[in-house]
This record gives C-alpha cells, sequence and structure tokens, in this order.
C-alpha cells in the first residue's frame, strides 16, 4: 500500500525549520516555492505580536497547521502548573489570531516525579484546558515524544499513552500530533496508527528523519532521506488510518541551520518529493 | 517495598566503567575495595588473550557476572550473519576462560531492514548459538537498548521485545540483562520486569543513571544519583522479581573517564552505597 503523491499545497514547514529566518522571511519563501501552509513557533512572533503575524500569514496565503508549542502541565508546585495553565491559554488565544488549527502539547515531564504521576497531570491539565480550547475552537494535539526526552520534556513517550489520555478525555478538540522522529521505532506503530485513525484523532503529522549515529539530542536531526526512518511507509499507514491533513516539516538541525536557507529550502522541497 | 543494602561483594563493576585502566588496574582496585566482580569488555583483554585475563581475574579473587558484548547478529548479507555467529561462538569460548557467568547480547540493527525483520533474524541468530552457549555452558543474556539505538545499534529497545525472543526460544541459558538506563522510561516496566522474574530470565542488572539534558547519546551517561532514574525503585522490582544476582556498574562518560579513576572508584561505592 503506497502512499499519495506529495502535493506542496498540502505541505507546511516549521517555523523553526528555517530557524535564522524571520516569520516574514519564511512565509514569503514558503508561498513563492507553493508550499501551501506555516507551522508558526511562538519565538517568531514575540517581537511583532499576533495580530501581525496573522496580516503576514494571511498576506502570503498560507494555511497555518499547528501553533507550537503549548504543554508543559507538569510540576511539583500547583503554582506552577496553574501559571502554566495560563500560559497554554494565551496560546489557544494566539492560534486562533493566527489561524493554527491546532496548538501542538509538549506535554512536560519533571524529575522527582514519576513518569505515571506526571502523566496524571498532564490528563488533569489538558482537561482543564479544554473549556478554553472550545472558547477558541482551536484543537489540541498531543505529540508523543521519543524515549530519550523522557527526563524533562515528556511523560508520554509512545502514541499507546497518547492515546490513553486523548480516548480518557475523549473530547473533539483533543488528538494527536504524530512526528516519525519520535514513534518510528515502536513495535506497535501499525496497530497504535489505526487505532488513532479509527477515531479520528491523528491531528498532525511531522516529517524529518533520525540519522544515523545523531550527535546531538535536540539538534541533529536528519531531512528526510537523510537517515533510516521509512518514512512513506509511515505516511501510508497514517493516510490509511484516514488522515488526509497536512505534511509538516520540522526538522531542528545546526547543519542545516548554518546553510543558505533558500538553498536549504530547495533541498526541502526536492526531499518531500522523492523521499516522503 | 525497599530494596535490600547493597552488598559490595555482589557488585561488579564493568570494565569499560573504568575505560582509562587496564584490566590488570581494575581487577586490583575493585579487589582492594571489596568489590566482589568485575564485567570484562572484549577489549580489555584483547592485548594479553583470555588465559592472562583469568589469570589476573582470579588472582584477585573476582567473580565474573558477563563477558560485553556479543550480539549484532543482524545484516542485510547472510554471509555476515554468518561471520557474527562465528564472532559470538569464539566470544562464548573466551566466556567460559575468563569464568564470565554470561554473555551479553546487544542484538543489532540494520538500516535497511525493518526492525520487525531485524528481529527475526536475532531471534535466528540466538537459536543459532544456543548449541555452544550448551557447550560452554555459559549464558546469553539480551540487552534491551534503549530506543535511541535503534537506528543500528539494537532492535530490540523494550524488555517486551526482548522477553518475546527468549520466551520463544524458551531455553535455560537465555535470559535478559536489565540496564537502567535503557529500560527506566518504560510505561510497562513494572509488569515486565514481575514477567521476565516469573521465567526466571532476569541474569544481570546494570546500573547508572540518566542526566538531565544528556549531551552525547553515547558517552554522557551519569553515575548513579547523578540523574533522573528512581534505581532504587527498579532495583526493588527486579529483587521482587526474584532477582538475586549482581549489581553491575555500567557507566560511559567522557567526564568520568578524564577523572583521577582511583578518586572516581571512590565515588562509585559512595553512590552504591547512597544512591542504588
Amino acid at each position: 500500500m503506497g502512499a499519495t503523491p506529495i502535493d506542496l499545497k498540502k505541505c507546511a514547514v516549521h517555523t523553526r525549520t528555517n530557524k535564522p529566518w524571520s516569520l516574514r522571511q519564511c512565509c514569503e519563501a514558503y508561498a513563492r516555492r507553493g508550499i501551501g501552509g506555516v507551522s508558526v513557533w511562538d519565538d517568531a512572533y514575540a517581537d511583532i505580536g499576533s495580530d501581525e503575524a496573522r496580516r503576514i500569514i494571511e498576506g502570503n496565503g498560507l494555511g497555518v497547521p499547528a501553533l507550537v508549542r503549548g504543554g508543559f502541565f507538569t510540576s511539583l508546585d500547583k503554582k506552577e502548573r496553574d501559571q502554566s495553565l495560563d500560559h497554554n491559554r494565551r496560546l489557544l488565544d494566539d492560534a486562533a489570531v493566527i489561524g493554527a488549527e491546532m496548538l501542538v502539547l509538549v506535554v512536560g515531564a519533571t524529575p522527582g516525579l514519576s513518569l505515571s504521576e506526571a502523566r496524571t497531570q498532564v490528563s488533569d491539565g489538558i482537561a482543564a484546558l479544554l473549556p478554553h480550547a472550545e472558547t477558541t475552537g482551536v484543537k489540541l494535539a498531543i505529540e508523543p515524544l521519543h524515549p530519550m526526552y523522557a527526563d524533562n520534556k515528556s511523560c508520554i513517550n509512545r502514541i499507546t499513552e497518547a492515546r490513553a489520555v486523548a480516548d480518557g478525555l475523549d473530547h473533539p478538540l483533543l488528538g494527536l500530533a504524530l512526528d516519525v522522529y519520535h514513534i518510528w521505532w515502536d513495535p506497535q506503530l501499525e496497530e497504535e496508527i489505526a487505532e488513532v485513525g479509527a477515531s479520528s484523532r491523528i491531528f498532525g503529522f511531522h516529517v524529518c528523519d533520525w540519522k544515523l549515529d545523531t550527535r546531538d539530542l535536540l539538534t541533529d536531526r536528519g531531512l528526510m532521506g537523510d537517515g533510516v526512518i521509512d518514512i512513506r511507509g509511515i505516511r501510508s499507514k497514517v493516510e490509511a488510518a484516514g488522515f488526509s491533513g497536512w505534511n509538516e516539516v520540522e526538522v531542528f538541525s545546526e547543519r542545516y541551520w548554518a546553510m543558505d536557507q533558500d538553498a536549504y529550502l530547495d533541498l526541502i522541497i526536492e526531499r518531500l518529493g522523492t523521499c516522503t
């Protein structure tokens, strides 16, 4: 079973992928090449505000799959958890302004708190956030993060646990963002994708690659085709599970950030065609 | 439920932990401090041979939980898989000579081969190796490796898949080596440890720690107490599951290798008492 041919109009690039560029540079460059969308990291509009961000994005005719990133619900301190909820509500407001379909949630993990206790805090936090998601009409997407981020970034490290939270709260605005980087190794990948798809909870799909002998846990991701992930195989599973949304390119890479970003974007588009 | 107090006589240190030292320096230093055992990496006797290694180890009155490391059963090339089996047989011979209780298996992973296909090759490889394990009387211990090593080191990244191979082959000489570094994040940790223990297949238990914001995927491990792992909690689960063998200290760390190794060994012993 193959994946559908890549349609650039249904592809988006995360601003963090072209980190050296401003939001305006990103949007103009994506639009010029026929890319249909931009996923916006919060640092990309911190200086200009969400209204100006919306004008730039709309002026370039781009869709916005996601605002990245909310979450970080866990803490040993109740006050910090409340502050985190307030921050997430502000992010939902921003997402509504810029027209983002979803807020991506990196759920958090806290040393001293067991991963199981942390997952309970995450579920409670999302439950408390859902009324504001309803008000804004913005979806919430739990992103399972690779187990190497279980120390202080995410207590949800497989689709299984993300699905458990989403199934438990069972809300039409709550689903998952699946990033091949985080999930490719999972022995239950195929069954889990089918399960999440069956409940229509695949909200986002992120592509990049895992490089052989990765040198850094955060900023040594590969571009599609640089590494070992069967991206097209995973994409075909996600599509077979009913997903027909955006293919979002999310690559954190010191090596690529050091490149000329126009040449890099040409390479991204090439790899979307050949390796995605 | 607590873990039993640490008894140094039932602790062993991996030679790789004190990488700057020769096998003789390791053995003399461990014995001098009352540590009961040494787990031997193959590079520790490459220059002197297994007979001389045995003399050094016996001369210092040490036990040998493990020879590290065999495995790497996977390849796209049948000839390479056969060569790997031959290499593993030689390692079993060496293990018998130096008196190692088990050969630790890092099972391998091969780009271009799906992780599922690779696991089949692993099971086939171990099946082919078991007759020689019987001849030598040395046990085989599958070590599940953290999912961040699924690219080219191990297609077995959770206890679950290691247990499936061991249960499938069901041989008294085949079990698992559990390293807290690889398994601590697993949402099924408690149930899986209980399952492996119920079939008496926990052969080895390795301790170290996962540092916050780990800088390197291979050589930035923490010493017990440096990081986020609830080592004592995991040890109590392993003991509750019936394991009463060695606590093996296995730390790969550029930072610690740069230290005076005698001072480092003092610290290891302190942390065995306070954080293990």
